[in-house]
């Protein structure tokens, strides 16, 4: 890697920020907690009871603009830390956050960023409990930097993990797909659009508490952030060994989003979400768990989408609505402007 | 604050830090944990046995040159977040670590900043166990900053707080002060010096179990980061309603840091360590915790170099080495060219 540098590839989520962990990150941290590479490490605690660990996550969030229809960075990093939590069967409990500011931002702004903050923590039901401020030179960063980092518990007795999807396993989505990623894409584009779309950014702790309380059988969890859907069920695909089929016609993709899609040569199933996600369910519960889905804030319109097959291993196909099929490839870096 | 716009100085870790936290961060994230502003969070946790507490932290790291003489900013962001949990009572467990990277960054960069912390986790005997990375275009960010949280066990029957200082107690510091701060500016300055100083970035969990183990009397304990040993002595005045007096001839100074001090104008308080420590400590055991101390790694040089008084009430005094004595104030704002 003598003369390689980071691309902002690097950054997507998809492919190569794979490869980057791989190779940079995970030989020289190497410890069982990491390799797992969940959104939480689930850790041991001395003095918890009964097989109940820690959960334990971190993100950065740099994207731009601050604030965008539906949400802004303050709400973008809470949420994303309360779910990152949460997709790993915690209760969210502590977040942190860290500031870097760069020189010259109207206080107001981290007035406004930390009031949005309050109110995604008040609704997830946590406490920002530790911070952090620093300052850089102006140019030496973009407006803000937020990172979060936040603590849950994980009961005795739940265990979900993108590793444990099984044929005949049913997938499910929260909900309508890329809408963050196009509210910021059209937000940064200057874009004209009929219905202006808003952002998904949500906690997604509640509704992840009634999907566990509706069955045993909730195998897997992730939010589709980065690299969106896509990215997601190949991860999951290739951690369970496990093929999945999806259903195009099943997906719920709002038709502001869409449109945008077509008008800017994106595909849906890899923009980027912030109050989505995606679960594997024992087929015998889907149902039950779709229905629980539907009568919580976030998860109206949760559906089965597909199927986990056995074979292809490590592959995510898509059944198109006009009857044909296409493999839906890891995404391997930046597909959209950027968005985080 | 219409106009007001963030400065260099809010950065700085003294009284404009503490103006914005109060007026921007406290009102509206207010909680119980957060009110306290020490270095960590301690917390509940429900079933943890018998009174221990969790411990929760966060820093990022934005320090210029990325590699310095002594460290870089891989042990600088491990160090911090240990001795954050340590200075509270806390036994270090856990660290998340958050990479904001600048497009261009070399690869080899990144894998020597994690070859670093690796090595500073191990000798501090945690494990980094989930992280995230951040690509920012060209220009978007100074090559890397790293936010690291961390988490930890506080035992039961441990209580040390910036609160806690009594009058008659032992004001210790654990060694010699302002290497960290010196370290950077002359890098930074291309300053030409006789023998070279190195930072003194190092993890002092160890050495804080150690005063722990040698007396119950130690009642507060923070690391002399930003603003210097100045800051913190001023921060436990103010928080434990006393005064402090200070020796001026009992603080270690290394030649070279004096030096270089004298030259550009700085007053060693006021300089950034790394891994130095004021504790106070009841006056009874305070040759005791520093015998302790001296045995240990990074404790070497710890002495007595003051005590707590009941007047004047969040001021400290320093007795010069000719005899008089004058006020050391809080910093307002940047003292030093930024090394934080």
């Amino acid at each position: 890697m003598s003369n390689e540098t980071v691309l902002l590839a690097h950054g997507g989520g998809g492919r190569l920020t794979q490869e980057l962990i791989a190779r940079v990150f995970l030989p020289r941290l190497d410890n069982p907690a990491l390799r797992r590479l969940e959104d939480s490490a689930v850790l041991g605690l001395a003095g918890l009871p009964d097989g109940a660990r820690l959960a334990f996550t971190t993100d950065s969030y740099v994207v731009k603009p601050l604030f965008f229809p539906g949400g802004d960075i303050g709400r973008l990093a809470v949420c994303g830390t309360v779910n990152d939590l949460a997709v790993c069967g915690a209760r969210p409990l502590y977040v942190s956050a860290a500031f870097v500011v760069e020189e010259g931002l109207p206080v107001e702004t981290l007035a406004a960023v930390a009031d949005s903050m309050r109110q995604a923590a008040a609704e997830a039901g946590v406490a920002v409990v530790t911070g952090d401020t620093k300052v850089v030179e102006r140019g030496g960063a973009d407006q803000l930097f937020v990172t979060t980092a936040g603590v849950g518990l994980v009961p005795a007795g739940v265990a979900v993990s993108a590793a444990s999807a099984r044929p005949g396993d049913a997938v499910i989505v929260s909900g309508a797909i890329g809408d963050h990623g196009i509210a910021i894409v059209s937000r940064r584009a200057g874009l004209e659009m009929e219905a202006e779309v808003e952002s998904d950014v949500a906690p997604l702790n509640h509704l992840i508490a009634a999907m566990l309380e509706a069955s045993g059988e909730v195998r897997a969890i992730r939010d589709a952030t980065r690299g969106g859907v896509a990215a997601v069920l190949n991860e999951l695909a290739t951690a369970s060994g496990v093929g999945v089929r999806l259903d195009e016609a099943r997906l719920v993709v709002h038709e502001p989003v869409q449109s945008a899609c077509d008008l800017l040569g994106y595909d849906p199933l890899y923009v980027a979400n912030e109050g989505k996600l995606v679960a594997v369910v024992g087929a015998a519960d889907a149902e039950r768990v779709v229905e629980a889905m539907r009568r919580m804030r976030y998860g109206e319109e949760a559906a089965v989408v597909g199927e986990v097959v056995a074979e292809p291993k490590g592959r995510v196909l898509l059944r198109t609505r006009i009857g044909g099929t296409r493999i839906v490839t890891m995404p391997s870096g930046e597909l959209l402007p950027r968005i985080c």
